[in-house]
C-alpha cells in the first residue's frame, strides 16, 4: 500500500482531516527551535464538540460489531503504523530529542500492544460472562441470570509528552479502549504534533480497512489546556485516560468530579520508584548496584514514570563506596536532551530545589550541558529523620535526579517505607542473607506500590499478562487498574445483567453453549 | 452457644464496647413514637480515630490470613446472625415497620449473601493470579512477573435505612469487603440501632471465634452526618460502601474526591427502574400487567432501590385499559408504614408535587392512611413531551409513587429512553410481536442501565454470579461495578505484580504450581 506521510498540520474529526485559522508549531528540543516546515492547526469548541457527537454516534455500532472485527481493527492500526516507515521515527525524534534507537523500539512496543489487545480481544474472558439458570420450582421462583461487561462509551485520551507513540495516539490507553469497545478521542501532545498527525492518519485507515465507523476516532490538537479540559468536561466522554504530571492529572480529576454526571479518570500521575538497598546484596555487590542503578536513572535521561527517583539503605560503609562510585559514575554521565523547554527548565528548578535543602547533601551531578535543554543527572543524600521531616522531599523531580535516604537502621527503614506515598513500583536489591531484611519491609511496602522488583531496575515495563502499571495515589489516580498489559481493558467496561431475556433477543455471546473457547461461569462453575 | 441478645446501646471499636455521654433513641414508625427502653450512645472523633486506627493495624494481618481462615470467619457471622434468633428479628420489625415476614427473608438472604462470599473467597478466581514465565535468551531479557489483587484496606461502610440487615451492618458491601481482605468499619444507620447493635455482637463472636483480628470491625454509631464525613475524611479509609439517597451519596463522594489522597466511593443513590410496556404484551394481557406492576410498586411500601417509578408505553386503547385498571387496584390499595418519619415526609413531599404539576395527571391514590407515617400509593401519568420538557419529573420520589409516560409512537418512546439518567434496572413487558420494537429499545436501553429484565418486576435482586446491582450515574457513583453478587467483591481490591521475586518471598499462591483449583492466567493460558 501506499503510505500518505506528508504532514498537513490537520487533526481528524470523525476520519476527515480538518484545520484552519491559528497554528502553532513543534519544537526540536535538541536544536532548541521551533521547527517551521509545518504549522498545525488548534481544534476549536465545534471541533470538540464534533468528535464527542462523532465518538458517541458511533459507540453503539462499534459495541455491537463481531470481536473479530474490532480485533481486526486493533491489528490493521498496527500494520498501518509500521507503513509509516522511517518518516514516523524520523518526526519522533526531532519532536522529541529521543535516540531513533529508542523511538524504533517504542514503535515496536506500541505495535505489539496494540496486537496484544487484538488477541485479547479475541480471548474475551474480559466479558465475564456469567449465566445463572433459572429454577421455576424454586420458592421465590429463581430468574435466568446472564451477564456481560459492556463498553463504558467514548473514551478521552491524552498523549504523553515522554512516550510519544507508546502512551499517546495509539498507546495504551487508546488500545484497551478500543479492545473494550470504546470510542476515543484523543488531545495530542502539543510537543509532538507531527507525531500524533502520522500515528491517527494510521488509525483512520485502518478504520476504514475493516468497516469500523470513522467516529470511532478523533484526534484534537492545540497548547491550550482548555481544549483538553473541554473534552473531559462534555457530558458523552464517559471515562479519561491520562499520563503525565501529577498537576495535570489533578485538574482533570477535578473537571471529571465536578461534572453533573462524574466520570472515571485513569491519571498515571507521579512517582519516586524507591530501590531499596539491602545489606548484604549492598556488601557483596555495591559496584554492580552503582551501575545498574545509574543506568537506570539516567535511561532517556530519567523521563520514565517508573525512574528510581529514591534510594534507600542503612548506614554501613558498603553504602559509602556506593555512593562514591555511584557518584562517580553520576558525574561522568553526558547530558542528555530533554522532551520539552517546559519539562527542562521544571527539572533544573527541582534539581536546585534539592541542592539547596540544607539537610541534603549532594552527591554528584553530570557533566556540564552544552546543548539546549539538556539534562544534568544529579545525585543526593538525606538522613532518613531529615527525609520523613521534609515531606516536599518526596515529590518527584521529573528527569535524572535522585535521593539516596541514609538509615539508621532496619527499623528506620521500615519507618521511611511506611512514610512512602503511592508508587507505581519498588524495587529491592538483596541476596539470600537479606530474606529477613526483605520479610519485614514487603507487608509495608506491599500497601504502597503497584509492582515490586528483586534485584532489577524498575526502569522497563513489560507488556504482558502479569503486568501491573499502576499504584496507590498519586502514583496514579485510581489504583485498583493498570495502564499497561492486558488487565487494562477491564477499566473501560461494566457489567450488564439480562434477566429472563428471550434468546432471540440476548447478545449473541450470552446465548445457550455460545461461551465455548472463552472463559466463562455457568452456575457458579467455571468452563472453557 | 449463648448468644447475647440484650441491648446494652454501646458501639464497637475494634471488639469492645463502647459508650457514655450523649444517646439518642431508635423510633417506632409503626407506633409514631421513640422507643424509650434503650439509649444509644453516640461515636466520638475519638472513636473515629481508634475505629480507623484498628482497621489500619489489621488491615496487613487479615489479608495475611489463609483464605480459609477468611471464608471462615464469614461463615460464622452469618451462624453467629442466625444465632440471635426471634430478637433480631423483633427488634428490626421494630426499628422500621417492616413485617416480620419482609424481615425473616432478609435475614435468610443476609446470612447465605455471607455464605456466598465464604464460598467466593474458597474459589480465589477474583485474586487475578498471572503467572509471565521469564525468558532470559529475550533481548532485552524477560522477567518473571506475578500478578495477584489485594486488597484496598479499611473501607467505610454505611448501613442503609430500607434493608436494616441485607445492605447494612453485615449486608453485601460489609460481606464483599471482609471476603476480598479489608476491614471494615460500619457508620450505622440511625433509624435501626437496636439491630446494627446486634448484628455487629455476631460479627465481633464470629472474629473471636475464628481468630480473626478484632480491629477487622468496628460500628460507629449516631445520628449526625459529621461522623460519617469524618470517617471518609479518615486518611486510613481506603473505600467507601453506601447505599442510600442520592444527595447523601453525592456528599460522600465530594468528600472522597477533596481528600489529599482521594478513595473510591461505591454509592448506590438513585433510580426510577423504567418499565416499558410494549403494545403487543399491553394488549394481551394488559390486566395481568396491571396487577404485576402495582404489586412490585407497592411491595415494602415501594421502599426498594429498584421499584418501579417509570412506566413507559405508546398511546393505545390497551394503555387506557391498563391505567383505569392500576389505577382501580392503586385505589385499593391500603396505606402502609414507611422507614421513618422522614421518609414518609420526602414521599408525602415529591408525591404532592407531582400531583401538582400542571402537565401531569394524577390516574390514583391509595386508600388515605390512618396510621402514623403511612404512604400512600400514587399513580400519575403525563405525556412523553412534557415528561421530557420537565426533567424534575424524572426526580425519584421514594415510596410507592409511579409516572406513566405516554409515548405517541415507537419513535418517542425510543426518544425517551435516550433521555433517561442512569438506571439500576429496566423492564420489557413485550409478546414475541413486540421483538421488533424490543430490538429498537434495546441498544439504547443497555448504555443506561445495569440490567434489563424481560416479563419480570425489578424489585427482586436475585444474589448470584450473574447479577450486576448497579449502573450509570446516578443509579451509581461508579456503574462499573455492582453492590450485589459475587462480582462485588473486586470492587474492594487492586492488583500487585510481583518481578523476579525469590520464591521464598512470593505469596504463597503465586509460587510455582501453587494455582492448582483456581483459575489463573499462566503465559497468557488460562487453567483451573
Amino acid at each position: 500500500m501506499t503510505t500518505p506521510v506528508t504532514l498537513t498540520g490537520e487533526y481528524f474529526i470523525a476520519g476527515e482531516r480538518r484545520g484552519c485559522g491559528e497554528v502553532f508549531h513543534a519544537y526540536d528540543p535538541s536544536a532548541g527551535a521551533s521547527i517551521k516546515d509545518i504549522g498545525f492547526f488548534t481544534s476549536g469548541d465545534a471541533d470538540i464538540d464534533d468528535a464527542c457527537a462523532a465518538a458517541d454516534a458511533a459507540a453503539v455500532a462499534y459495541a455491537d460489531l463481531p470481536l473479530e472485527t474490532r480485533a481486526a481493527f486493533l491489528d490493521a492500526i498496527a500494520a498501518h503504523i509500521e507503513a509509516l516507515g522511517d518518516a514516523l521515527i524520523d518526526r519522533a525524534v526531532r519532536e522529541t530529542g529521543l535516540p531513533a534507537a529508542r523511538i524504533t523500539g517504542e514503535r515496536g512496543r506500541t505495535c505489539g500492544q496494540l496486537r496484544l489487545f487484538a488477541s485479547e480481544v479475541r480471548d474475551g474472558q474480559w466479558l465475564k460472562l456469567r449465566i445463572d439458570h433459572a429454577d421455576p420450582a424454586r420458592t421465590p421462583p429463581k430468574p435466568d441470570l446472564r451477564l456481560r461487561m459492556v463498553p463504558l462509551g467514548p473514551v478521552a485520551v491524552f498523549g504523553a509528552s515522554n512516550f510519544p507513540l507508546a502512551f499517546s495516539t495509539a498507546g495504551g490507553d487508546t488500545a484497551s479502549a478500543l479492545a473494550a469497545g470504546c470510542p476515543v478521542v484523543v488531545k495530542g501532545h502539543p510537543a509532538h504534533p507531527g507525531t500524533s498527525e502520522l500515528v491517527a492518519g494510521a488509525i483512520v485507515r485502518a478504520a476504514a480497512d475493516t468497516g469500523v465507523p470513522a467516529g470511532v476516532f478523533s484526534l484534537l490538537s492545540g497548547t491550550d489546556n482548555a481544549i483538553g479540559a473541554a473534552l473531559v468536561a462534555d457530558p458523552r466522554i464517559q471515562a479519561v485516560g491520562f499520563t503525565g504530571s501529577r498537576s495535570g492529572g489533578e485538574a482533570l480529576m477535578k473537571i471529571a468530579a465536578a461534572r453533573p454526571r462524574p466520570i472515571p479518570v485513569y491519571a498515571e500521575m507521579s512517582a519516586i520508584n524507591p530501590v531499596i538497598l539491602l545489606p548484604a546484596a549492598l556488601a557483596a555487590r555495591g559496584k554492580a548496584l552503582a551501575a545498574g542503578f545509574v543506568g537506570s536513572l539516567t535511561q532517556g535521561s530519567g523521563q520514565f514514570c517508573t525512574n528510581p527517583g529514591l534510594v534507600l539503605a542503612i548506614e554501613s560503609a558498603a553504602l559509602e563506596a556506593f555512593l562514591a562510585e555511584a557518584g562517580q559514575i553520576v558525574e561522568n554521565q553526558p547530558p542528555q536532551t530533554m522532551l520539552t523547554a517546559g519539562i527542562h527548565a521544571a527539572f533544573e528548578k527541582g534539581s536546585a530545589a534539592l541542592a539547596a535543602t540544607a539537610e541534603v547533601q549532594t552527591i554528584a551531578r553530570g557533566v556540564h550541558p552544552t546543548g539546549p535543554h539538556e539534562g544534568r543527572a544529579a545525585l543526593f543524600s538525606v538522613s532518613a529523620a531529615d527525609w520523613i521531616a521534609h515531606a516536599e522531599l518526596q515529590h518527584e523531580v521529573f528527569g535524572a535526579a535522585s535521593v539516596v535516604v541514609r538509615c539508621a537502621d532496619r527499623d528506620e527503614l521500615v519507618t521511611v517505607v511506611a512514610a512512602l506515598e503511592g508508587q507505581l513500583t519498588a524495587t529491592l536489591q538483596m541476596d539470600e542473607a537479606d530474606f529477613d531484611d526483605a520479610r519485614a519491609v514487603l507487608p509495608v511496602l506491599e500497601r504502597r506500590v503497584g509492582r515490586i522488583l528483586a534485584n532489577g531496575w524498575p526502569t522497563g515495563v513489560e507488556v504482558g499478562h502479569a503486568i501491573n502499571h499502576g499504584g496507590p495515589y498519586p502514583a496514579t489516580s485510581d489504583g485498583r487498574s493498570t495502564s499497561v498489559g492486558t488487565l487494562a481493558i477491564d477499566r473501560f467496561v461494566r457489567p450488564v445483567t439480562y434477566q429472563d431475556l428471550p434468546p432471540a433477543l440476548l447478545p449473541q455471546l450470552l446465548r445457550e453453549g455460545a461461551q465455548a473457547g472463552m472463559v466463562s461461569r455457568i452456575d457458579g462453575e467455571w468452563t472453557f
